[in-house]
């Protein structure tokens, strides 16, 4: 029970590190909605700052989305890991409301973890689909600013 | 029920089609063992044939039996698909037994659609993801001769 | 003579469409600083607002910077392209000073054209390699506001 | 001059080691013709065991001989590298007589190195577009039996 306890605590601990220390995400009005084990969810309002030339969402703030996903899933374990790879397929434009990712470990094994991550728009459609590489080094992530 | 029986018979042509046609994959001894609505798995058994110096299954067996199982749910809804792109995240070592993997569509939206593949050996476990793009084109995929 | 002077001047338009109405580039302070038949680069200095948790660049940053230089150089041509996937790999951190992203060319047939962006640091190291495909349209591209 | 010729010498054992041992390679006929400092080149000659169920030349077989090029451009360094992720973007199909591809370094960094694969058919057009990451090991290769 005071394990569990521990664990909710820790995902919590991360998720204020995210939103308080992510510049970018700050920036873009990014953030981490949830962190369980080797997963995460992010949000995004779109806004006026987000838009390309054509006014759609700018793939690079629907990969900033994704990857703040796959950051906080690979981070999940407790130990620090390291975005090495992504990859991003986009087959919707994002146009306005809200976006949000999620993202669920596919692999952990030795040195690296695979992660594939949905984004999605208000209306429940993929718009979408990024996968991510991490290296995870066994340095333990310090929490204890953000208790 | 006959538009049923119809779909269930467009999945075993297409299977049919795929497993005489793509030489590589029958080179390789790869066989598509399913297909559905957007979904297909493949298998493989690990020869000598499929590895590499290192004596561990070569990335090209591993990512030929991911493209077919992705090529194969492309297809799937019966107008042609063509892979555009692709990536793989390598986690295991492939090693000995049967390979299998399992494609899903995440997306389906005007020319585009994407899928995930899960590569997992004997044991369960994940070895690779891959993740890959198709072009979806106007022309009817002809299987009247695999009836 | 007056051709190649058209040429120029169509890049220029280009150059100032991207540099004005791609609000996500001109919030992050990402600009074109040059276009050409199938390549293009961009340049950023770096600000406490790219920054992550751990204190360097943040990917998406490095994303959009690598993604807009691709962008520019898949629309160099004066038809519309859009981008569909992309890949990225980090190798080194982006910690300070200004980062150049030069995207080029490698292959463009029937409707898909493929780039690869190199992204450098001050020192002149690449610390990013990004490859993009973009799906080519017919349409042409209206550049006449930004005569 | 020795130093030179040991380098030519290791090069020259990394080849033949390739071309002895990867036998998914041999099996289609796909061999390094050259190794240098973070370069390789390999080639394909197609064969009816190469083709799809579109009678063109299937992804998997322009797979295999780009990252066979990766991996020899990633081991030229004389410590063991393992690829651990790759993309590819294809944009032109291969029909007959010969493939090459080309693999460069564009990074090497710590445990980490990424490489752009240029594949081309034998009018010397560039068919697929390949970017790989490896991870770098300490061990040195063995090369004594290659000599």
């Amino acid at each position: 029970m005071t394990a569990h306890m521990t664990e909710t605590e820790r995902f919590e601990r991360l998720k204020r590190f995210f939103n308080n220390r992510d510049r970018l995400c700050r920036c873009l009005g990014i953030e981490v909605t949830d962190i369980g084990h080797g997963t995460a969810s992010t949000r995004m309002v779109i806004e006026e700052k987000h838009l390309n030339g054509a006014d759609v969402v700018q793939g690079g703030a629907i990969f900033t989305l994704a990857d703040l996903a796959f950051g906080a899933a690979a981070n999940s374990h407790g130990t620090l890991a390291l975005g090495i790879n992504m990859s991003i397929s986009y087959t919707r434009p994002g146009i306005s409301g809200v976006l949000t990712a999620h993202a669920h470990e596919t692999s952990a094994a030795g040195p690296l973890s695979t992660y594939v991550v949905d984004i999605r728009d208000e209306a429940g459609e993929t718009i979408a689909t990024f996968q991510g590489t991490a290296y995870r080094k066994r340095d333990k992530i310090d929490l204890s600013p953000w208790g």
